[in-house]
């Protein structure tokens, strides 16, 4: 017995050391913790006031949902103040040291994130009908807003994008990562985006933080909006690194479009796997020439209407 | 204090205004809301029904088997019922405004699936071998059912098709949504799969509604099977517009397999990031040309047996 | 009320026919049930001892961390060991049928792992900082510890592969798998990883069992490390199948690697989407000569500095 008290005391002692050796993957005696789980349920309430009658455990009715909407606001207005508190005091512990009247602007910020809540909710019932118009399997918008995952990645995206307007660190990126998790579409809260915009399928989806995008764009999956090189780290924060692109383009599965300077112009149409690098001009069709098919098998090539019969083979 | 109250009030004044405006995505006042997360329990317990002794939290034993089940499937057969009788409504509400007798239409539908279970499990078996005799990876199958996200995703996929012939609408798209959230692997319950069914890896598998794959085929990740185009929106509806792969196909990473007329033939392997759009005879290997390879570096390249001295770098 | 009776009574005859038809996907009266609830717990709780302050509901002081720790210690200590027992009962049960002093060998292999957590500290830390130097959009450790899926798949494969190495069958995939389910970032707990390892976005990411990683290695979304062919099934292991990158390497998105022969030399650079099956020399960049671009459109293609006006369109 006292044998195992012992084995365990000389662990906790090594992690207690460990604890000192390496700083920065420690939180310990911290004012500014963040509460992942929390902002996560955040990201459901205010889901919840966006999309009343969807996600609730009950049915919402007309003649209460007033009541049940002040509930929720009151709730989201509380906890996310607090969570924005501690974001905000991260940043200052981590930049200058300095103490502000971060009570106050904590509740500055949270107030004019809720009175966007109407607009939007304007632009998400644009996402929602270019979900449904861009889609033939789509059965409706409530499958849509119910199941589909590009929906949920825009939702999230739209909500921290806000919260990253208005100067809040951290939460926005704890955000979208949840949405990344959940869907397998990472959309940098920086990124811009118009209405109407959808992603079909989705997962692999890119779209970095200085990404500007217009309205009734249309994206498919593994599609990465990204950067040329990140080889300057730190170097290249803050600067466009990601492409623009305008409104009424569609890019097809597999494509990368990437750099800074890269705008792909109206009503262009990106095909699947092409990897761009520089502009597009406006209602331009591209598409990669695919790779040459090769093959070999027991049957004759010309029923493909192919040439060749070629022996290599790669899987 | 009342200065907060009138702040709220506002809120909540244009919060109201904006659920009127927007009503597609606005589900107030509904007889027919599924429930998300009692669907989600349910596809657990139709899991537990179909592999007992896995993901309970006890150990299920013989001589109690019996009544396990019993009390899974009583519970399964109400709680399904209600989300079908709702989910039956919701497209009453949606086409015709007709109410129909919908109780017992959802009653004998439930019943329906549920005879289908030992089907079921006999297919699932079938895809369990394959995963073991496919993966050098696998440990044993037990791996495999409690670890794999292929097997995760066709086991939702296979629940979800039984009641998407049953015509049931919505709920087996949310359950292959959840299944798509979890794994990575898309796959519409409308596409036909046939048995002994494997995918390796599995993250960013699209296969389109109406994909048609015989027995013994096998994917990897990244591999779609789409349409062409989907610009026709909800035109094409209904029509057929992706492949159809024959048994013994094996379709390797990245490739994509587009258009309702494209045909995989019989024991046919299509190579890494093949991009095919017409069809395949039977026994044939097809794999791209890869793309030149350009190398720029201080070696010399004899070492590698390639040609030249590139000084293109895309990154 | 009768009639229903039968036809549950039915259908629960017709489920245990189908439990002994079936017995690959059947796990009544096992001993070796493992418990995937609760290795998902176990990962959190030892994610809370690797990172103190970050994930908790409530702050942890440095005044009490000590008992916060030891706590959580004798927790993982107690509920892994079960978990261990019973793996390592599943290996017997399947293989030779044997028994022997199970209960001693999962505590001491328990034992062994809790020592292994200032190592893994050590490397996590190295981790979190090649995150924070690799990414311009990163806003300091602490972003990258709560919220970068690549981060997360890292720290879970490294619990994984210690429990892996110290010969625990089940357990470490179950790990993987779930980190996997999150993050879209698949590596087998087998492969072997090198210190400072950063994985950008993340999302399909493969990392085959036997693959080697050096130091200093950063990979980007889509990136597979994979084996040329699997056709050789359960035969093929054990044996080698996925290559070896050394240190400094980099592979950009969506590339291929794939071979146990395939051995990527020391600052090599592998570009986006290229596929490589043989080995790359040290200090070289590799990248594939683009497939090339066709344009149909209504601007002229001088705009673009292109030649030709391609009619051909791919979507």
């Amino acid at each position: 017995m006292n044998e195992k008290k012992e084995e365990l005391s000389g662990l906790v002692s090594s992690i207690m050391e460990s604890y000192e050796k390496h700083e920065i993957i420690c939180n310990i005696d911290s004012t500014s913790r963040l509460n992942r789980t929390t902002i996560v349920e955040l990201i459901d309430m205010i889901r919840d006031i966006l999309f009343p009658g969807y996600f609730e455990m009950r049915n919402i009715k007309s003649s209460s949902v007033e009541y049940h909407v002040g509930e929720l606001l009151e709730c989201v207005q509380y906890r996310l103040k607090k969570q924005v508190i501690r974001a905000l005091q991260h940043r200052i512990d981590a930049e200058t040291g300095e103490t502000q009247d971060i009570e106050n602007e904590a509740e500055e910020i949270v107030l004019k994130f809720l009175q966007k809540i109407p607009m939007l909710r304007d632009v998400l019932a644009t996402d929602a009908q270019a979900g449904y118009d861009g889609d033939p399997a789509a059965y409706n918008t409530d499958e849509i807003i119910v199941s589909y995952p590009g929906f949920y990645a825009i939702t999230v995206y739209r909500v921290a994008h806000e919260l990253h307007v208005l100067g809040v660190p951290l939460i926005p990126r704890i955000m979208t990562e949840h949405a990344h998790n959940r869907t397998g579409i990472d959309i940098h809260p920086g990124a811009t985006i118009g209405k109407y915009f959808f992603i079909d399928h989705g997962t692999g989806v890119v779209i970095g933080e200085t990404t500007e995008i217009g309205d009734y764009v249309k994206i498919y999956q593994g599609v990465t909006l990204g950067a040329l090189s990140t080889r300057g780290g730190q170097n290249l924060r803050n600067k466009k690194r990601h492409p623009t692109l305008e409104d009424n383009v569609t890019v097809y599965s597999g494509a990368s479009i990437l750099g800074g300077e890269t705008r792909i112009g109206e009503g262009a149409v990106i095909g699947s796997n092409a990897f761009i690098t520089s502009s597009v001009p406006s209602q331009t069709r591209v598409s990669i020439k695919n790779p040459e098919l090769l093959f070999k098998g027991r049957v004759k090539m010309a029923e493909l209407g192919q040439e060749g019969f070629w022996k290599n083979e790669k899987e």
